[in-house]
């Protein structure tokens, strides 16, 4: 049985990386020494081995191509073992308390016996090589529990390649045999797009501000939304917290339905008393009930598996594209001589294509 | 001076089609045969002559290679003098009285002596190679002002290939005299935001109908409007479409504010009446001053032109990958295996673009 500490042993490689063997030179060596193979990996992970996990989803982390190779052999031994799970995202600005509701949910969920994992996607961390969930005293209580599994957001030069990371480690999570995966992210943009593509449940969370909260969230968020929570609903806050919601229970009603014919909840909750905690992960579990019912559930999960195969081609079509000696040199040209209305920019797209694909000199 | 019978000689060719050699076959032979330069196109159009800017965007609406080398030069000879004008793009779910409307504000326009274009982008006419504007007998009294140009959709086998012939057409009307740009939409989806981002003022009509209404109406398009006008505010329904502008009044204020600053107005109007029509031109012309002061309204063009040339680059790239005949082959194939959870969608993609660049076999 693995033990939460075990993955004290590898701090900084579980930080999230891109380059791991400059930073945690005691590893990669360990990795060549031993020679381990992917089969062995696969075997750890489908056994629980956390260590195992931890070591899988470094290298999915790494740039370094052995590493993505054996990455992709692992993953590829994991998928059939995995999808057997709820994956539920988690946004809101800072301070809206997501910490405090992750621990409070997630000790929620592992009392009745289900296997979690946490991870997080954090645009920011690709500035700061740091992470949201990289201070584990922000959910003490989680790290400590057997029955968890906390993994901080990888670092990466795109929030594509961020999120393709943590979409990978979703499926070695699951194939280890967590059941409840939560993905965390800030309410801030895009990071939200990515996470609610790989998500069976998102899950918003607002302070009892009112309508101007909303002001600091893009409209887009609202209406990716399965459930808005209004948290910090304890003490003088309760009474602004029930007509907060009220408030956003009328907004969502100029909302277009959604297509999974779900109706959009809006609870109060408190993560510091555990007021409302139980009803939320009771209505997660209603959510699955309703959409697996009419196939909804399994049919999102195939449309986000085609939507990133085709994000991604377009992902790296543009890497290559913008990495590209030539095109690099000519872009910065093309683009002042459209902005001086010397070229149109389809023009310019136009050559610069070309060029890229070695149609023209 | 131009005269507005001369568009009636080339009918067909301003319906807007991919092959205009085709549909229209004595008007190509007759350019190869006088052979008529690039200069002397944009000499034409420079003069305000509207048999030759038809001509030269039936070139731009060609996919014959040398058409579009042509149309290439007299854009570029083009631009210097284009962009002197505001740029209005109006959209609105059908029976709203978009074409009403555009007669009421256009005639209100030249009564002042400016000079109007009205573009449309129609995705429907990609099927039915027709087009919203095709039958001009919707905008008779427009059609027939000497001071107005109406050019309708291109067709094209993508959103974006009559998005950027539509933005290519607006540099030619521009320099030849039109200083006011109408251009259309129907509100359904993707093509607002096409729209959107050619245009310095996004006006969206709406019908009496109080907030069920938005419902019909993708969330992110009020988000882009810069003026919101309840037609249809006439007879019975006044009282209606005030209540409704009060409802949509209360409704914006939960949007965060426009990068530009611009307080997003609410308007009631009668394009059958012309009760309002007046004011809403008032209020374009408050918006233009407004947004040029801060240097927003430049800016904001500049933005666009960068935002053209990227977003073309993708383009282009794409059509590129999906047309490659290896990649097309193996593409059905991977998704396959993606679906089937035998392969990730990211080592999928990964070997796609590998083929698609001559870096794997």
């Amino acid at each position: 049985m693995s033990n939460p500490e075990d993955d004290a042993t590898t701090p900084r490689v579980r930080a999230g990386v891109d380059q791991p063997s400059s930073l945690n030179p005691s590893w990669t060596p360990k990795l060549r020494r031993t020679n381990i193979q992917a089969e062995e990996y696969i075997r750890g992970i489908l056994q629980g081995d956390r260590v195992r996990l931890s070591q899988a989803i470094t290298l999915i982390e790494s740039k370094q191509t052995q590493h993505q190779e054996l990455a992709h052999t692992i993953i590829e031994g994991c998928l059939p073992h995995s999808g057997n799970s709820v994956r539920i995202g988690i946004t809101g600005v800072p301070g809206v308390g997501k910490s405090t509701f992750i621990e409070a949910l997630g000790q929620n969920v592992s009392s009745q016996g289900r296997k979690l994992a946490v991870l997080a996607i954090d645009p920011s961390s690709q500035i700061s090589k740091g992470s949201i969930l990289g201070d584990k005293t922000r959910m003490a209580k989680l790290s400590a529990n057997p029955q968890v599994y906390i993994r901080p957001s990888a670092a990466g030069d795109s929030l594509g390649g961020v999120a393709r990371k943590t979409r990978e480690t979703v499926i070695l999570c699951e194939a280890a045999g967590f059941d409840t995966l939560i993905i965390e992210t800030v309410g801030v943009g895009q990071s939200e797009v990515a996470v609610h593509s790989m998500v069976d449940f998102f899950l918003l969370l607002l302070l009892p501000g009112a309508g101007d909260e909303l002001q600091g969230i893009k409209r887009g968020i609202v209406e990716m939304a399965d459930l808005v929570a209004v948290n910090k609903a304890d003490g003088d806050n309760q009474q602004r917290a029930k007509r907060a919601a009220a408030d956003y229970r009328n907004a969502l009603h100029l909302f277009p339905p959604k297509s999974s014919n779900w109706e959009v909840q809006v609870l109060t909750c408190s993560a510091l008393s555990g007021q409302g905690i139980a009803e939320i992960w009771h209505l997660i579990e209603e959510y699955c009930t309703f959409t697996k019912a009419k196939g909804f559930f399994q049919g999102q999960r195939q449309s986000q598996a085609r939507y990133w195969l085709h994000e991604t081609i377009q992902q790296f079509l543009q890497e290559q594209f913008y990495h590209h000696p030539q095109v690099a040199t000519l872009l910065n040209e093309r683009e002042t001589e459209v902005l001086a209305q010397r070229k149109s920019p389809f023009h310019a797209a136009e050559e610069l294509v070309k060029v890229f694909l070695g149609l023209e000199k």
